[in-house]
């Protein structure tokens, strides 16, 4: 059919199984062709395609509520609900957007981008339905490695208590986007084997049936043994012990196996979960293949040889860091490098080879990670936690009470820091100077380009006086030349990149060259700008702060970071308490709203993060060299 | 013997079970004595005291690790390790910490105040033990309460899965600070009643030793059936599928079943959860029968009658806060409040005594409590989370990503805004502005006086346009008049106090008197200042701001919240982005530091938040009339 003309899921109701196969079909080569030229969560999509169908074929969407939790696995759900015509701009600006979005459609009731919030999301739209004597189905759609994140298992506490009608489908691909870790992932293994608990129960079964030819004090036992095993027997002990009727493990890619259970769930009172079995790819070899994660979100790649396009350039930020850190663990065995379920991401799958003793992957729980890193440091290591900004707001708490309160030595590779591009909104790494600059004994450092990057993870490292962040963005460096030594910078101790005479721009990271160039368009208009590399975004540099106080001349703060209390507050705040208060000081950054999805040059312009509006705003604060004649 | 002799937890050693018991006696008696002048966490300590004494006398502190989750049932341990002299001053300034602290004791190996933190610094304790080759035991002390955070679960799946030797002490009382709440306490109570496993494995052993008896081909399902039994079988299913061998339960109270279930823990391999029946508040008959709470963490009292000392007086902020909620909930069913475990401390148990059906107690899980109340906002309801400035930490990223980024009409109610006093460090609440005022959508109010609190309930209630926190002071408003009809008071409109000529000072809340009383000082040394209740911290006021620009005169901000980022700050940018840069602006507020426990007025002195040190600052900033005239 033309899936592109699909303008509702309701079609689905009549549709037969074989049409619904046919549908798959078509689904899959739609995603694999479209998504071979924008890129986008191919794996995880291709894993649901029978699922999705099979959830718009028996609920009434948007009546009952589907809540796709991480939000990435939603694009069956675009196509079925008219969105197929727009895969063209996936991620792109102003295009479609790779998670639930409410303003693109009324079935999208919840967005997300961040993982694990389906299930408090559902309870909150199942506790609105039951006020309101309403009747609809809610049901939050989490894979097994968002159930490792601490706010599901909250959740799950705590619908499992209350008995409020919520299913939950669980869709075990048994990895979240780097192979799974966990416990749970355990059990998780032990419910999709068939040898384990349903042979026992099986046995056990035949066994109570020949108890009563025992006869005599044994039948009473056996009477009161079959509730206790009614009980113990169960497939799902550990969700059943959390107050959930179990059912599966079910094949996520046979339709039969997929209604039938969704029927029982239907039919069955309180908190359901169905344990379903997908498998990511499927459909796409290269993808159904896949072991690292690469075929997760991928971008552009050849469908017959499943050759990404990668671009050639030089080498990315977050494999700058890997292998600075693990050129420093050679040398100190008290290094360890954590990750919470991202090794890939963050490249700390290239130390974990080196060192696979060495580091932690805690699954989706930066909460623990965070905390796990400050029990490290309480005992003297050296812990490294590589995270992105806009996760690491997951373990905001752990920041203030575990690690900055005890001023323990755990150092933040803060990657994705600033704007992300495609991913937009949920994954902004805007937050994180603001939401980190309030801590006492934090220090953040930014770094202008991968070889200033390696020395400040270095100067993190060296560093014997508490926690220290450094941030950086996504993405390649510069391919400028890479010291062989490493060497601690001074921290609270900012570059001047270039001298000039009638304004100074602070800025720092990825808005240094756009000063630079906006310096350069100003230079022809006879301004002279000085730029500052501001590296230290805290401490600041208050030796520096305090000379340009006295020369009392304009200031220009420029940071891609959320403008609240961000780095030009912190300008303005040192002015003020120094008494410095009669000078120009402007601050460029990220305004107060979320910022969507696009590419970062298309942002920029959005925001006005250009060179020439850098320029601009530089006029608007320099007295015009007539005035000041 | 004499108590406040000891030194050191060594001499527990050759302690036979008799000395024990008199000492357990001694410390008990100690605990009341002392606690009834001081006021402090009884009910817990007296629950631990068995606990403690054994846990010192099996291992060797601090090589071997005491983790204390929470860290407020420490005082055993603080006796034991040469603190029992400094009782007096418990929570007082410059006094004996509530909470376990590194600078008191070398046996205080990790701080809390935050509950569910003790898995995680245990997993990187026993990571960092391992990676050094050492050989120490570490112990985390976790409440059945504590249990339900997000963060103990993430770290129990990887501790689980890790098969780190950590030796996790369930410290089971049946309630947190409130009877307990989650499908974990039901599997908790399960493992504590004799009558569920322990009689189903009884059952089942008999019929398996009967077996072999049919002969046949049973003969091996029998044995495949052992071994899936043994599996199944085992005692704390929960647990044991997280990987954990599982000891109990114990009786707490009881030195033989401590020593010996602490013996095999230390025998056995890979991690283990000894699970521990407590009592709270055992020995002392009033803590003992409180089911409420009230015995958690108790004023001074009576110990003879069990009288506590309350003062009369106005009526709590969280009182009005929980009233208000209530009556705007009797005219309207959407409204739904929301607590994490504490339904005494921010009153809404008063709510839930007129609304049961419309309160959630979630347990501790700030993460879920603040997704969910978005998912009931996504649904249309109006809910209104009660949580403390300090906890609300836990729900920082879902702020970002599920309330505010959807824009949805959730009021935050948060209670312990600004200094605690006695709890301290770890409680204080001072940077809620700081962690909240970036976030868009997000608006902010603090009231003068609990009149001023039930409007800008009823204004949060009212509003349609996204979240609302309105942040109050711990502790008594001030007993003014409280209006009979609510009203929505207009957002980003301060009020003028006071007028005045030379000086602004604004501020809000706690901080209003203080101005109040800086300006009558004022006002005798000829100065004269405008004091403004700024009661909008975001949005500001912007109109006022701009004429305040015009008018050109010093200003001075004032809060009692952390000064990076904070309402002073928000002042800085409004007017410099407004170009209006010549003014004097001078911030006052906490500095970047933790700030200790110790009462408020105290702490106001050091951190010279008071009339006089306002009074002083203004006159730094006014030019004296000399020099203008």
């Amino acid at each position: 059919m033309d899936l592109e003309a699909i303008q509702d899921p309701g079609f689905l109701k009549s549709y037969s199984k074989k049409q619904l196969s046919q549908l798959a079909e078509e689904i899959r080569s739609f995603l694999i062709s479209k998504l071979s030229v924008t890129g986008g969560h191919l794996g995880p999509n291709l894993g649901v395609v029978e699922l999705t169908l099979m959830l718009h074929k028996l609920y009434d969407s948007p009546k009952d509520k589907l809540i796709f939790d991480v939000g990435h696995q939603a694009y069956v759900h675009k196509i079925l609900t008219g969105r197929a015509d727009r895969f063209d701009t996936l991620k792109q600006y102003q295009g479609l957007c790779g998670y639930p979005k409410m303003s693109e459609s009324e079935h999208d009731v919840w967005e997300a981008g961040h993982s694990s919030t389906s299930l408090s999301a559902a309870m909150g739209m199942a506790a609105a339905r039951d006020l309101k004597s309403e009747n609809n189905h809610v049901l939050p759609i989490i894979g097994d490695g968002a159930l490792t994140g601490g706010m599901a298992l909250e959740a799950l506490n705590h619908i499992g208590h209350e008995q409020t009608n919520v299913t939950v489908i669980l869709n075990d691909n048994e990895m979240s986007i780097a192979p799974n870790v966990g416990a749970l992932h355990n059990v998780l293994g032990r419910l999709r084997s068939t040898g384990g608990y349903r042979r026992a129960k099986e046995d056990l079964e035949y066994v109570i049936k020949k108890i009563p030819a025992l006869g005599g004090p044994l039948s009473s036992t056996a009477e009161r043994m079959k509730d206790s095993l009614k009980y113990l027997l169960s497939k799902g002990m550990f969700f059943e012990e959390m107050g959930f009727t179990y059912y599966g493990p079910i094949d996520g890619h046979d339709f039969d196996d997929l209604h039938n259970n969704l029927m029982y769930a239907k039919r069955t009172e309180g908190p359901v979960l169905l344990h379903v079995i997908t498998k990511k790819g499927k459909g796409y070899q290269p993808a159904e293949e896949d072991a690292s994660g690469a075929w997760h979100g991928p971008g552009p790649y050849a469908i017959d040889s499943g050759d990404m396009k990668k671009k050639a350039g030089p080498p990315a930020y977050s494999a700058v860091f890997s292998d600075t850190v693990a050129k420093i663990a050679e040398r100190d065995e008290r290094v360890v490098a954590i990750t919470a379920a991202m090794p890939g991401g963050t490249k700390l799958d290239k130390f974990a080879k080196k060192f696979p003793n060495r580091m932690y992957d805690v699954g989706i729980a930066e909460q623990h990670a965070t905390t796990m890193a400050a029990g490290l440091a309480a005992e003297g290591m050296k812990p490294v936690f590589g995270v992105y900004s806009t996760f690491l707001q997951r373990g905001y708490d752990q920041l203030v009470h575990d690690v900055c309160r005890q001023n323990l030595n755990v150092v933040f590779g803060i990657d994705r820091s600033g704007l992300v591009g495609g991913d937009g909104e949920t994954h902004q790494g805007v937050f994180d100077i603001n939401y980190m600059r309030h801590l006492p004994n934090m220090k953040i450092l930014m770094p202008k380009d991968e070889n200033e990057l390696q020395h400040m993870i270095y100067t993190a490292y060296k560093n014997d006086d508490g926690p220290m962040a450094v941030r950086y963005p996504r993405g390649n460096g510069y391919g400028v030349t890479m010291d062989e030594d490493l060497q601690a910078v001074p921290v609270g101790k900012w570059n001047i990149e270039q001298e000039g005479s009638d304004v100074t721009i602070l800025t720092f990271g990825t808005m240094l060259p756009i000063a630079k160039s906006a310096a350069e368009q100003l230079q022809k208009t006879g301004v002279s700008a000085r730029v500052v590399n501001a590296n230290s975004v805290k401490p600041l540099d208050e030796e520096l702060l305090v000379q340009l106080g006295e020369e009392n001349r304009p200031i220009l703060t420029l940071e891609e970071a959320a403008l609240q209390g961000g780095f030009g507050s912190a300008v303005l705040e040192f002015l003020h308490d120094r008494g410095i208060a009669s000078m120009q000081v402007k601050r460029m950054g990220i305004p107060d709203r979320y910022i969507e999805h696009g590419s970062v040059d298309l942002i920029y312009e959005e925001l006005g993060l250009t060179a020439t509006e850098v320029a601009n705003t530089v006029k608007e604060i320099v007295p015009s060299k007539k005035k000041r004649a």
